[in-house]
Formats: structure tokens, C-alpha cells, sequence
């Protein structure tokens, strides 16, 4: 039902390049700053993809928990971890997250399998 | 275009099953006390779901809205009554809800050849 | 800490009033179109007025929240059915609702004072 | 991986005019105020089809985008001038908006082709 | 009821230097980036403007709205042209967008008796 | 211009107290379940204070990072900490989220300076 990783990646990447390829500078730099945003800083990288995650989850946007989920389980992120993210989430942001909840352990699990 | 209420339904209960089997505490009551929420009180079941769908309305949430319309059709919920909630979620929301009314009436009228 | 209702009232039809006087046309009829929508139809003005307030407060619109506190009032929402609107707009809305909850309870108060 | 511009306006057409068989008054009247809203008035069309591209976009909704850029095609806005909307919409609401402007600049693309 | 223009640049200076004042890289590029974002493009600043001010009316931030009012009025805006920007915010937005209306309409009041 | 947490706590306390003496069952679990998401887990209670804080300021609570804030100073965190948050918010949800971000770091400048 939902994207495979591979789909979603590949869907991701072509559009991104075409996006770039209009040479807008704020654009480019945005891409780029949103790219530091997650390096590691005071805070540890593993915790800034959570930091995403959530903000992802309350403004209910799938793509973008599907990118920061990669993120979360590329830094080595348990599934029981994912679940307290996802309660956080749900409790700040309401039951209107659940319908993405259901959608970002769906990719979680395609995630895991992948490994 | 919109998936079938079977289809819907299907993978709302598999992905729920899934989340729930994860164990972890506040997601489960939290999803249990969204249960509660809509039970019959100083409100009845009816006005209660009404309430829940204009709300799913008004954040633009495809999923929520199709839950509380099959609430609402169990509750005995009339077309034109279902026109006076998306009216008013439309006015409330915005333009922005329009595209959610065209997905949800599209919704309505399966729940009703169901039957 | 909230405004009152008298405050409320005069500064909100001292503004419309304002926005009026400008006389677009898309802003008339679209201030006109907000008031038939609560009207008597197929559901009744209490119910609708109950779906405009769970709508603003899951919206968070402390303005739009006093608005239809004032209308459901008028037409004899009791504190026990209110609590309800309000439990569904924090399960749906999540957490975030809680400080729109606080100032719509100290709305509400000040209502019953008044009567 | 989007709809084509075929598929959108058929769906559109279709379930507008099945929203408005129910005849619901204020449904009626706040599609029309919609179309009303957009026409020549102080600002040119372009300008005020360019003012609902952006809305459109940073209240993510995919389907208003693409309506809202096949009103700014017909109005003759180039692809450098779309660019500096999207990079508007992306400053002000923030990277949850970038999976809509990949989705956007998709059909754009499909609507420069279809030219 | 409203800040007058000197509150809120007062404000807004003090508190714009304090945080850049943290030396967090990625918040000042930002900030950057916000202004470069409304400079002269293939689209005039007028024009930016008011795709900034429609977009913070429609995600309702009265001090974004106050921000490019000001911006709007310094480029010329009329009165009657800003009213067709609030009415397609409003009907984008929906009625949810009217308090925010009447306090950009105040503002701008504000802003016009001090030239 | 901002409350002090002096003010905000005692406002806080008083209306959440006033909200829990209507005895509404779904209202007393929902705070109760507030409380225990951000309990001590696989995550310690500072990193879900972080995600509390993310997500309250993507959704633009005043309120809401006012409180996260308070918990994230008593959990230890570091004014560059904080800033990197607050980037995080930046990026993800825009510039809409600058006033807030003004008005955060306004609240911890007096959480620090009570201390």
C-alpha cells in the first residue's frame, strides 16, 4: 500500500535533480541547509533524525517520514525507540496521526526486512 | 480512485494489529481511550461522530474522514445532514477542504451501494 | 488573562465593520455565506454551532473558539455536553489543543458569570 | 507517479458536478465565491492565480497546486517565475513542503508537455 | 488590541539579534536565506511580497502577517489590491483565516496613518 | 512581552485544575497519558522532552514550548543544544516558525536567569 524504499528513493532522487536543474538559487540553498541541519553538532546525529521524525509525524507529512525514518534506522534506531517517538507524536499531534503512524511502521518494517 | 471501504478497512485493522503488538504502553491507551472518546455520554454516539468527522474534515486527514463517514452511515446519518457537516468544514477550512469533500462524498456514495 | 466577551464583541464587530467598509465583494460574501452556514437546516443550529466550535478549536483559533462558545451557549449547551466538544477536539487534535482548552474554559466561565 | 492532467481535471469535473447534484445551498455559493474570487479586480489574474499557488503550497495540498498550475500556465508563467513561488512557499513553510514540490514541478512538466 | 509598527520592530529587532547572537550556523544561514528569498528575481519585490503575506495569512502567523504588511506598504500596495489578497487567504483558509484579517486590517490602518 | 513562567504556571495550574474538576473521564485520561509519554523509557525523559519541544514548535503552541522548555532546563539542556532544536523547527516548518522561535528563546532567557 505504501512506496517500497526503492521506489521512494528513486521517485526522490530523479525529482530532486530536476528540482536543482532550474539553477533557483534560494532553492539550492535551501536543499543544501536543510542538508547541515542534521549533521552532527551538539547534539548527536541519532537525535536530530528523531528530532525530524517527530516534526515529520505532527505536521503529518509521509515523504518526510519516510526519508527520516531511512535516517533513524541507518543510525541504528530500535523499534522500540521508533514506538516512543511514534507515542510522542500521536499524543502531541492527535489521533489525526494515526492513519500515519500506520503508514511509517508499514516502511519501518520494509526497512527492516531490507537488511 | 478513493480505496473501497473493504480495502480501507482491511489495512486499517492489519497495520493497527501491528502498531498494538508492539506493546507499547501509551500508544495502547492511547488508541483505546480514542475508543472512549466516542462513546455514548451527555452526546449521543451520533453528534459525537459528527463531531469527529468535521474535525477530520478541517485538518485534511482522507483516512480519518473515511472512519467517522462509516461511523456516520452506522449512525444513520442522512445525505443532506452529510452536506450541512462538509458545508461547514468548507467554510471553517477553506478551499483547501474541497479536495477532501470531492474524496469523501466519492467515500459516502460506496458506503451507500454497500448496503 | 483571556479578553472578556464584552472586549471580545466590541473589538470583532468594530474590525468587521472595517473590513466591510472597504467593499470587496469576495469579503461581503464570503462574511455573509460564514452566517448561513449555521442556520437552521437538516441539523439543527445547536449541532452546527458544536461542529464550528470542535472545528476552530482543532484548527486552535482562540477567536473562532469564543465565537461559537458565545452561540452554543445561546443555544443552552450545558458544561457536561461542552466537556465532550472538548475531550473530542484534544483526542483528535492531540496535546496541542490543551492551551486552547485552558483559555476556552476560562471563556466559557466567564459566560456563566454573565448570564 | 503523479495523476496526469487528464486524470486530475476528469475526477475534478466529476465529483464537482456530484457535489453539486445535493444541492446544499452553501456548498453552491462557496464554489462559486471560489471561482469569483480569482477574477480581474484590482490585481491582474496571473497575480491572484500566483497568491493560490503559494497558499496552496505551504497548506500542502496537492491537489489545489495543481489546479492552482494549470491556472498559472494559461496565465503564461514561465518556469523561472514558478521557481521563485516555490522557493517562497519553501522558505516560509519550511522542508515539509519540499515532497510537494517535487510532486508540483511533476506536473508542470506534464503541463509543458501537453502544450 | 494590536502591537503598533514600533512595538513590533522593537521587538522583533531585539529578539533577531539575540538569536544570532547564539552563532548556531545553520539559524543564521537561514535567516539569510529568508531575506534573500523576497529580493528581486524574475518576479518584482512587490509581488514577493504579497506571495509572503498571502502565505502567512492562510498559515495564520500575525506577526508574519505584520512583518510583510509593512514590507507590502513600503512597496506601494493600495488598500484595495491588499483586500483581494485577504479575500483569497480567507477563501483558501477559510473563516478560520477572519480573526487574522481583522487584526492584519488594523495593522495596516496603523501603518497608514504613520506615513 | 512574553509571560513570565511565574505567570505561565500559575495560569497553567489553576485552569488545568478547573478543567479536571468537571470530572470528564476522557479529558482526566487524556492528561494523565500526557503525563506518562514522556516518562523515563528506551528513550531517557531528556530526549522525549526534545521531541515534546520540536513538535510544540513546528505546530506553533506558544504554550506548548513554553512548558517543553521548562522541562528541558531541568533535564540539563544547553543553550547550543536548544539552538540546534530550534534550527531543526526552523527548517522543517519554515519561517512561519520564527516568531515563535523569538518568543522561545525570550521564555529561556528567564528560565535561565530564575536559576
Amino acid at each position: 500500500m505504501t512506496m517500497t524504499p526503492e521506489e521512494f528513493n528513486t521517485y526522490r532522487s530523479r525529482m530532486n535533480e530536476r528540482i536543482l536543474s532550474e539553477d533557483n538559487k534560494v532553492m539550492k540553498r535551501f536543499f543544501s541547509l536543510d542538508g547541515q541541519t542534521y549533521a552532527e553538532g551538539h547534539l548527536p546525529v541519532k537525535t536530530k533524525e528523531m528530532l525530524g521524525l517527530v516534526s515529520s509525524m505532527v505536521l503529518r507529512c509521509d515523504d518526510c517520514v519516510r526519508y527520516h525514518l531511512e535516517k533513524c534506522h541507518e543510525e541504528g534506531l530500535s523499534t522500540p525507540e521508533l514506538m516512543e517517538i511514534l507515542s510522542i507524536a500521536n499524543l502531541v499531534g492527535g489521533s489525526i496521526c494515526i492513519p500515519h503512524t500506520r503508514r511509517a511502521i508499514e516502511y519501518w518494517d520494509l526497512l527492516l526486512t531490507k537488511t
